[in-house]
């Protein structure tokens, strides 16, 4: 099966009519209305990034997507990505579950490192244990998981010795994916695991991530996990012949709505790679392209 | 100017239909429907507390009023109250100051130290340091508030060095309220800061709280505070004659649309003592009275 959807780091950007930057309350408004958009033309996922900047808006990625399950229907909705070395995963766990339940099962979590560095000093972490941070919250979020009563200890995190962690999510499991860029051993780390993959292509050839994803299902495969369980995720910027017909259908028809409205100048600029552009280019540049159960092998 | 609202626990409650108990995410939708209700009908305030135990579902706070301001258009949306003893402060105001421009400029935090306590061994605390953490995260989200880039060193969490937060929220200042129990130190805490008081009447005679409020008065008044700042809510079991006559109309006339949905057995059960009660009783139990700029004198 592949779904097709948005992600987006709500940035504060310029009204396409007037030129001038989007007050913060009104991008979050355009955000939101993209993310019903997005739901009423059938995309499949709308995710929300993490970053702690003055360029975006999105430091509590949990907060917007509630907010916009309560204005949607079917469309799931993502963290992407989480930026779990410097948050505390029982309340990443929290929330997402909440907004689980606010959403009717809709919520994923996509857990990374982060691609900026500035939520280290923010949090009061050292940049030098960006990855031990990550394995190490990445092991007590599935933890969290796997038992409402959370037996656990580590370095960064004082230890749980049987408290339990509320609300459960609906969904059981509440998807985990592990979101990488280009480091090897965090492809090999996700197929340990047995997660899924979500890979940042926000720039470069896709081609050259075919390696890491074999890599990726080799690990997976070592450590017993079925292949189904070895699903990876890609962004696209463009759109090839192989894909299915259907799914380009309805994210063409997706983009002649964006289009549509942007022309009245209402909202839909030029996010950051990766997410949607307005403008003639836009139907290559439009969406992430999510892969699943394998289809990635195609267009890898 | 008096405001009158409802504060919510999100209790897992049973169906007064059937007697049994509601499944986590039908509670939620619920709940939600309660706010669209509740701002409906005029209150000024929907408060959701912060709880890490099986009988509540508000352990994100933040993340189920953000879905609640989706479907309101008016209510103020606040904590009621956020542990901020447990809690990080840089965490806390990124995540209200989102709500609060998702809502428009309608969100508040009410920052506690709680009156369980789960969260201390939950986040790695000592219950011995529970006033101590308060004071210092308390001070450190004021700064946060002040200054976008903010300097502070505290005991209990890493020290910022300039760093950033964001997003800034619509409002300047976002409203934080102390949120307070029955500790004398709390009230002058409070007054002396400045910030408005909301005293957490859940059991027992109002009046006894008096003497301290009094005492939040005069240590405002011998900080330099003007009168107008020292504002006081307080929750109450009953309307009194009073009561100003259209906020008490208007909060009968919400409390009858209560009773109509709850004939129909779809919600609307008990919460919590303090919080809206279903029955022939409900106009007694029925909504916490906010008492803003002084009225409190006349009803304590």
């Amino acid at each position: 099966m592949m779904q097709i959807g948005i992600d987006s780091f709500a940035a504060a950007i310029s009204d396409p009519a007037t030129g001038l930057t989007l007050r913060p309350v009104e991008r979050m408004q355009h955000l939101l209305e993209e993310i019903e958009l997005a739901d009423k033309i059938g995309l499949d996922v709308f995710g929300i990034g993490e970053h702690h900047r003055a360029e975006f808006l999105d430091s509590a990625p949990a907060v917007i997507l509630a907010a916009a399950a309560a204005r949607t229907k079917n469309i799931r909705l993502t963290s992407a990505v989480t930026v779990l070395s410097a948050a505390d995963p029982v309340r990443v766990f929290q929330e997402f579950a909440t907004l689980d339940l606010i959403s009717h099962g809709r919520a994923e979590i996509v857990a990374g490192r982060g691609s900026f560095v500035e939520s280290y000093p923010l949090f009061g972490l050292r940049l030098e244990d960006y990855d031990e941070l990550f394995a190490e919250k990445l092991d007590l979020l599935l933890a969290i998981r796997e038992h409402t009563r959370v037996r656990w200890s580590g370095k960064h995190r004082a230890p749980l010795t049987g408290q339990a962690v509320y609300p459960r999510p609906l969904q059981d499991p509440l998807p985990i994916w592990v979101g990488v860029g280009g480091t090897p051993s965090s492809f090999i780390r996700a197929g340990t695991l047995g997660l899924p993959l979500m890979v940042a292509i926000i720039g470069g050839e896709p081609k050259r991530f075919r390696p890491l994803i074999d890599a990726y299902r080799e690990a997976g495969r070592r450590a017993g996990h079925p292949a189904e369980k070895l699903t990876v995720g890609l962004p696209r910027h463009r759109l090839s012949r192989r894909h299915h017909r259907a799914s380009r259908r309805r994210l063409l028809s997706g983009i002649r709505a964006h289009l549509h409205r942007d022309r009245q100048g209402t909202w839909l600029a030029a996010d950051d790679p990766g997410t949607v552009r307005r403008g003639t280019r836009a139907h290559r540049r439009a969406a992430h392209r999510r892969c699943r159960n394998g289809c990635g092998e195609n267009t890898v």
